[in-house]
C-alpha cells in the first residue's frame, strides 16, 4: 500500500483538471439534459420513498420518507458540487434502513437512551462511521475492493432481495391487522373493514408487482411505436405506482376514507419533522458509555458503505464507455465520510452510492451523447454529399466534427474512427446495394462517449429535494402499493445474478438443459461440469441462509455484514482447495460472460449491424433503438454482459469473449 | 347431391364392419386406458359445470349444472354405444347455453307461456330441431360443410371467446351486488360483506385465470421432471380450480359462511331437479301457436349443431393420424337429431360435438398407441440383438410385430415402415457413432396410429354422469373461480386463431415485424402484402362487432347465428372481388400454415430427430416426450399446423409446405 493521502491527492488533482469541463459539457446538451435528469430522478426517488415508509414502520413514526428524501437530496447536491465522480448517484439504501432499524430497537430497549435519544445516539454512530470512512480513504483502502469477488457481491445482492421480499410479505400481512398503538375503536379497525383493507392491499400490491414487471420489458415488445415503448420502459414503474394509487380511490363511498391505508408521513413543515433538525443539541445528552457503544454499529455501517459506495462508483464507470475523466474512489469515500457526519448531525439517515441507479445514469448519458454525435455526423455527411465532395473529404469533415465535439482532444481519434472511416470509404464503389446512407450507416460506427458532467446529478438531487414539498401528493400512495414495489425490487434484482441463475439451474433436469443452451446463457454452464456448479451453488445457498438467519437475531443482527468480510479469506484459501482453479474462476468470474444460444440466436446489436452491413434497402426493417440494444447487454444490476458467439464452440470449452460494445 | 339416405347408408355399413373391432381394440390397452379417460373426463366435465352455472344465472335457477352434466352423460353414452365416430366427444356447449338463455327470456315474457312452461316449450324447440337435423342428415347435407371456410370458423370462435370474456366480467361484477330475488336483510348482503365478497371474487377469479394459463404450458417448462410437467399440463386447470376452491376456505371465521359465494345447484335427488324429468307430460299444455313459434329458434339451433357437430367430427379425425375406420358424418348427424329429441323430452339442454375436447381425445389415443408400439418394437429389436440376429432379421421381427398389432391388416405396411427399416438397416455399418440403440432410434420412426375404440368415450361419459352425484363436492366451488375459468377459456381459445393473430399484427409497426419473423409464424405474414392483411382483418373485425351487437338484442338476439351463414355467399362472391385470388386463399387457407422463424428456430420434433440421427451418445440430452412435440404442432383449438421451414425462402414468396407429421 502506498503513502497515506496519496490516493486522495491523485483523485483531487485529476478531477480539478476537468472540473470546469464538468459544467461546460452540460451546455452542449441544452434542454435534452432534462431526459436523463427525469429518468434518474424517478429511478431514485421511488425507492427512497419506499425505504422511508419501511423506516417509518420500524421506528414508530420517528423517521419517514421526509428524512430519507432530505438526506438523498442533501448528499446528492453536495456530491454533484464537490464529488469526485459526478456520474455516481447517491441515495438512502436498504442496508442503511436495516441498520437504523437495529439502532432504534437497541435505543428503545436501553433504559438510559430510549426513544427520545435514538436520533442523538444514531448521530454518534454517524460520527464514528464518518471517522472510519475518512481513515479508510486516507489509507487508500479502496484498492482492497477488488478482493470482494462476484461471490460476495451476489450473495449480498441475494440477501437484500430476500429482505425486500420479506418486507413486502410482512407489509401485506400487516394490512390485515391493526397497527400497534392505534385506537382500536376507530371504524376502519372494525373487523370487516380491517379484512376489506387486507384484501384491498393484496390486490393493489400484486397488481403493482405484476404490471411493473411487465412494463419494465416494454422496450423489446413487438407492439406499439418506439417512443411509447421507450416511455413505458423508462417510467413504467413510477407510472404503475400512480395508476394503482389512482385505482385505490375507485371505491364506493360507503368504504371508510382510511381504507386502503396510505403513506404516513408528517408534512415537513410540521413540528414532528422539524424537531430533529436540531438533534445535534441533544447529542451531548447521550451518556458517555453509549457514545462508545456506537462504535460497533459504526464499524458495520462503515464497512457496508466502503463496499457499496466503491462498487457503485466502479459500475458507474465501466471501461467500455471510454470515460475520459479520471475516477476518484479515495476522495469520494472521504467526501462520503463528511456527508455521513452532516446527516448524523441533522438526524437523517445517511446516503451512499446506489445501484442500479448509478450505472443507469452513465448509460442514459452515453445514449444522449450518441444521439448528439449521430445528428452532427449525419449533417456533415449529407452536406458533403450535396456538394458531391469525395468520400475522403466527407470523412475529413466528420473527423473534424468529431474532434471538435470531444473536449478531451483524445489522441487516438483516428483509431476510434477507423470503423466509421471504413464504412464511409467502402461505399465509394457505386454498387447500388451498398449505397452509403448516412441515416442508416453512421450510427453503429460512432465511438461510445459519455457526456460527463455534474448538471444531471445536481438537477435530479434538487428534484428529490423538492419532492419533500410534494408530500401532500406522496401521502396519497397506498402503503400496499409500496409493498408491491418492494416485491418488484426484489424480483427485478434477480436476473443477471449468477447465484440466482445457478439456483434455478438446479431445478432443470439434465435432459431439459437444451432449453437453456438455446437462448443466451452464462458461459460457465458449458465450461464447468455440473457437479462443481452444484457444489458451488449449494455452498452459496447455505451461506445465504446463515446470513439471513443472523438478520433475525434481535440486536446482534446488526452484525449481519460480518459474514461477507469472512468471504475474502474463504474465497482465497478455502474454496481453491474445493474446486479446480479454472472452474472456480469461471464460477466466480469478474465479468458476466454470456454465450449466445445454439438456436442461432443473434444479439440485437449484431443483427442490426449485419443487416445494415448488407446495406439492405428496407431502411426501417429493424426499428431498434440504442437503449434497447443496451438493455440486452446489461444485467438488471447494471453489469455489462460479455457476449461470445456460440459459433465454433463445443460443450466444455473455455469461451473466447469478444466484447459486444467495442 | 346424391340420393337421400345414401350418406347414412354408407356410414352405417362402414362402421358396422369395424363395430366389434371398436370394442376389441380397447382390450390391448388394459389399465392404460384410464389415462385418456381421466384426461378427457376432466377436460369436458369442467366446462359443462361452468355452463351449468351460467345457465343457472340466466334461467333463475330453473336449470343448473345437474342438467348440463346429465345431458352430457346421456348423449355421451348413447354416442359411445351407437355413434358413428367414437372419437367424437359430446357435451353441452356455449351456443346451446346462449340459445337457452334467449328461450327462457322469451318464455318468461310471453304471457301464455311463462316460467312454468319454459322447459315444455324448449322441449318443442328440441322436437323441431331434431326433425331438421334428421332431414339434413337424410339429404347428405354434411357435404356442404366444406363451404364454411376458416373465415367463418374463426369469426365464430372469436365471438364465443368474446362471449366467454363477457360472462367472466359480468360474473365478477355480479359478486359485488345482491343477486336478484334474494332476501336483502341477510348478513352476507350487508354492504361491507357484499364488498368483501366482491374483492374476494376478484382475487379468486384472477388467481384461477393466471395460474390456469401458466399451468397449461407446463410441458415445455425447462424445470421439473417430465411426469410432473406432464401432469400439470394435462390436469393443471382442474387442479387450479381445486386449489383456489381450497384457498377460498382460508378465511377468518368472522367472515360469514356465504362469503365468497359458491355454486348454486339443487341436489339431483331434490324435488327441484326431479320435476323436469316429467316435462314431456307438460309439453301438451303448450298453446298451439307457440308450438310453431318454436320453429324459429329450432332453425337456429339446428344450423348451429349441423355446423358445430360436423366440424368437431372433422377435427377429431385429421388425415395425419391415418385413422383406419371410416368417418360417419351423416349418420352421426342423424343420431344427434334423436339425442336432441330425448334431451328435449327430459327437459335438459341438448349436447353436441365439442371442441377442443374431440381432437384432444384423438391425440391422447395416438400417444397411447405410440407408447404401446414403441414398447413392443424395442422388445423385438432387443431380443433380436441378443440373439445377434442380422439387421434384416431384426427388422423382419419388428415388421411382423407391427402387422400383428394392426387390426386393419393395412396393405402399405412396408411403405409405412420404410423409414424405420432404413434406420434399422443403416446402423449396420459398424461406425460407433451411429450405433443402433432401440431405446432411442425406434420411437421417431413408428408410423402414427390411433387406438380407435369406444371404451374411453363410454367410460368418460359414465364419469360425467357420476359427477352428478358428486354435486355436494361441486357445490363447494366458488362461483368466482368459475368466472376466472370462463376468462381462461376465452383467452386459451385465441392462440392459433388467425383472425386474432392478425388483429395483434395490426399493432406491430412495420419496423418491429422482424420480431415476428424470428419465431414460427403463419405463412401469410410473408406471402401476403400487409395492405391486404389489414383490409381482410378489419372486414372480419367489423363483421364480428355486428354479430356481437346482435347478441345484445333482447329476443331477436336468437338470430345471432344467421350472419355466419351469410358468410358463405360473401366469401364466394363478394370477397374475391376485393382481394387477389391467391392472397385470399392464403388468408382463408383451409390449413394453418406456419413458417419456422429466421432465428434458426427448429421445431422440437425436427431438433430431436436430427439429434438422434447424429446418433449422439448423450442419450438423455433431449428429454422431450411425444405429447410435448404434439403440443407444438397443434393450435389450442386442436388444429394441426403445417410447418414449412424458412430455409431458402424469401419475403413475399408462396410457401412450399412439408407436413411435419409425415
Amino acid at each position: 500500500m502506498d503513502t497515506p493521502f496519496s490516493g486522495i491527492k491523485n483523485d483531487v488533482q485529476g478531477r480539478l483538471r476537468c472540473y470546469k469541463q464538468d459544467w461546460v459539457q452540460a451546455l452542449a446538451l441544452g434542454v435534452r439534459i432534462l431526459a436523463p435528469t427525469a429518468y434518474i430522478f424517478f429511478a431514485s426517488a421511488l425507492p427512497v420513498i419506499a425505504f422511508g415508509e419501511q423506516l417509518n414502520k420500524d421506528t414508530d413514526d420517528m423517521l419517514s420518507a421526509v428524512e430519507t428524501l432530505t438526506s438523498t437530496a442533501i448528499c446528492g447536491i453536495i456530491h454533484a458540487l464537490f464529488g469526485g465522480q459526478p456520474l455516481l448517484i447517491l441515495g438512502v439504501a436498504e442496508p442503511t434502513v436495516i441498520m437504523y432499524n437495529y439502532l432504534y430497537t437497541f435505543a428503545k430497549q436501553t433504559s438510559d437512551l430510549g426513544k427520545h435519544l435514538f436520533l442523538a445516539w444514531a448521530g454518534w454512530v454517524c460520527v464514528w462511521t464518518s471517522v472510519m470512512l475518512c481513515v479508510l480513504a486516507i489509507f487508500n483502502a479502496c484498492t482492497l475492493i477488488t478482493r470482494f469477488t462476484r461471490l460476495a457481491g451476489e450473495l449480498f445482492g441475494m440477501l437484500i432481495s430476500v429482505l425486500f421480499m420479506q418486507e413486502a410479505i410482512k407489509g401485506v400481512l400487516s394490512e390485515f391487522h391493526i397497527p400497534k398503538g392505534e385506537n382500536e375503536t376507530k371504524e376502519e379497525y372494525q373487523f370487516h373493514w380491517l379484512y376489506t383493507n387486507g384484501l384491498f392491499a393484496l390486490i393493489l400490491s400484486v397488481g403493482t408487482l405484476i404490471t411493473s414487471i411487465k412494463s419494465r420489458g416494454a422496450r423489446s415488445w413487438p407492439y406499439g411505436v418506439g417512443w411509447l415503448r421507450g416511455l413505458i420502459a423508462d417510467y413504467g414503474v413510477p407510472l404503475m405506482v400512480m395508476v394503482w394509487t389512482a385505482l385505490s380511490y375507485a371505491k364506493p363511498r360507503e368504504v371508510p376514507r382510511e381504507v386502503p391505508r396510505r403513506l404516513y408521513c408528517p408534512l415537513p413543515w410540521e413540528a414532528g419533522s422539524l424537531s430533529h433538525w436540531t438533534v445535534i443539541k441533544v447529542m451531548v445528552k447521550v451518556p458517555m458509555i453509549h457514545i462508545f457503544t456506537a462504535i460497533i454499529p459504526a464499524l458495520m455501517i462503515a464497512a457496508l458503505y466502503f463496499f457499496d459506495h466503491s462498487v457503485a462508483a466502479q459500475m458507474a464507470q465501466p471501461k467500455e464507455f471510454n470515460l475520459k475523466n479520471p475516477s476518484a474512489y479515495h476522495y469520494d469515500l472521504l467526501l462520503l465520510g463528511f456527508m455521513t457526519l452532516i446527516c448524523g448531525m441533522v438526524g437523517v439517515p445517511p446516503s451512499n452510492g446506489v445501484l442500479p441507479q448509478s450505472p443507469m445514469h452513465t448509460r442514459s448519458l452515453a445514449i444522449l451523447e450518441r444521439q448528439l454525435m449521430r445528428k452532427k455526423m449525419v449533417k456533415c455527411a449529407k452536406e458533403g454529399m450535396k456538394l458531391e465532395a469525395s468520400r475522403s473529404e466527407i470523412y475529413g469533415k466528420m473527423h473534424a466534427a468529431f474532434v471538435d465535439m470531444d473536449p478531451h482532444k483524445t489522441i487516438h481519434v483516428d483509431k476510434e474512427l477507423e470503423d466509421l472511416k471504413e464504412v464511409v470509404m467502402k461505399r465509394e464503389d457505386g454498387d447500388a446495394k451498398v449505397k452509403f446512407d448516412p441515416d442508416i450507416h453512421i450510427e453503429d460506427h460512432i465511438p461510445v462517449r459519455v457526456n460527463e458532467q455534474r448538471v444531471t446529478n445536481l438537477l435530479q438531487s434538487f428534484l428529490v429535494g423538492s419532492a419533500v414539498f410534494a408530500m401532500p401528493a406522496i401521502k396519497m400512495i397506498p402503503t400496499s402499493v409500496l409493498w408491491g414495489y418492494f416485491a418488484y425490487m426484489s424480483i427485478d434484482s434477480l436476473p443477471g445474478n449468477q447465484f440466482w441463475e445457478r439456483l434455478l439451474l438446479l431445478f432443470i433436469p439434465s435432459g431439459r438443459r437444451f432449453k437453456l443452451y438455446e437462448g443466451p446463457h452464462a458461459s460457465y454452464v458449458e465450461s464447468v461440469p455440473f457437479k462443481y456448479i452444484m457444489m458451488f451453488t449449494l455452498f452459496q445457498l447455505v451461506y445465504l441462509l446463515v446470513c439471513y438467519g443472523i438478520t433475525w437475531i434481535p440486536i446482534g443482527g446488526i452484525l449481519f455484514p460480518l459474514p461477507f468480510f469472512f468471504l475474502i479469506p474463504i474465497r482465497e484459501h478455502f474454496l481453491p482447495k474445493m474446486f479446480p482453479r479454472q472452474h472456480l474462476q469461471e464460477l466466480d468470474a469478474s465479468a458476466y460472460e454470456e454465450v449466445t444460444g445454439h438456436s442461432g440466436y443473434m444479439s440485437l446489436s449484431r443483427r442490426v449491424f449485419e443487416h445494415h452491413a448488407e446495406g439492405s434497402e428496407v431502411d426501417d426493417f429493424f426499428d431498434v433503438t440504442s437503449p434497447e440494444i443496451l438493455d440486452e447487454m446489461f444485467t438488471h444490476r447494471g453489469e455489462l454482459k460479455l457476449r461470445s458467439s456460440f459459433k465454433d464452440r463445443q460443450l466444455h470449452v473455455e469461451p473466447q469473449n469478444d466484447d459486444s460494445l467495442a
